[in-house]
């Protein structure tokens, strides 16, 4: 930010009273200017043994495996967003069971939320966003082409969890340097 | 927002290329600018038979109760930043259990989440947040004193829940019509 989106002034950085952080304040009119995470929310389409992945038909990744999931919009709530990503992404209408991880991904300040979903038909196809969109088994998911380490982790858990059943809220915490930690508090 | 916060001119409101949503756009230097929900983040901080509540010392609803919560920042977890505003608002440092609500506010665009926490000491003051700080029993409650309708939503659902206890993540839906739903998916 540059510019205050209020009066079009130029920006300046301090901390205002009262606060204990830098923000873009502007001298003008005086609004101070926050930055807070955003949401990615999204699914994991299960129909049967089989999870549904998109291969995205936009960058950054393009090319490259991930489950359907984007920003969150204003007027939504988190459950809409997760079915709306799915729906645009990969055609596909489902059921949502539950909320199965919640990552911080500290270094580009989102928070993902992905649900687990059930697929009441294998009724899919690709769309602007996907190039691709395709049941995996366990044994045949493109490990080596997936777009993003949440989303590994993400399908890693899920597997995980499958043998046992057994699908508890996931905490993740993701920064530049690997994750920190995934933890269940159930 | 008026002004491109890139550049500085005035933005236009437009739906882009491959979007179906209205956005803010600069015809000058071509940002499209998105607005995606916040989230405030905050704790149920319980103390035996007790829940801790947070006379408010600014506005809105300066003189009322709540949960201490408060918008997530940049660079941090969900949970530290639901800790964070508990030890700012509160003066109480908790060991959080389980996300309890995660509300969608529709009509202001932001997503509330609140963790169950618990204290391992009664011990809390006020704070520049905060004109009074205190521990509630069920029957104490101040309930014509809430600030929030979503606060008081939080404070019924774990009432009852505690009855068996057993608190399983809510999903809440509020627009300014009041509320949707309160799902549960377990």
């Amino acid at each position: 930010m540059k510019y205050c989106s209020q009066c079009g002034e130029s920006v300046e950085i301090g901390i205002p009273p009262g606060d204990n952080r830098e923000r873009h304040i502007c001298p003008a009119c005086g609004t101070i200017h926050y930055h807070n995470p955003r949401i990615i929310a999204g699914c994991l389409p299960v129909y049967g043994d089989r999870v549904l992945l998109c291969k995205r038909a936009i960058e950054p990744r393009l090319g490259y495996w991930t489950l359907p999931a984007g920003f969150m919009e204003n007027g939504e709530s988190t459950e809409d967003a997760a079915r709306r990503e799915t729906l645009e992404e990969a055609c596909t209408e489902v059921e949502i069971q539950s909320l199965y991880t919640l990552t911080s991904i500290l270094h580009v300040n989102q928070v993902q939320m992905i649900y687990l979903a059930e697929m009441p038909e294998p009724s899919f196809a690709p769309s602007e966003e996907s190039l691709e969109v395709e049941l995996f088994r366990e044994e045949d998911i493109p490990w080596d082409q997936l777009a993003f380490e949440t989303i590994r982790k993400v399908l890693s858990l899920y597997f995980e969890d499958r043998k046992k059943q057994h699908f508890p809220l996931r905490h993740v915490e993701i920064d530049s340097n690997g994750f920190n930690t995934a933890r269940v508090h159930d």
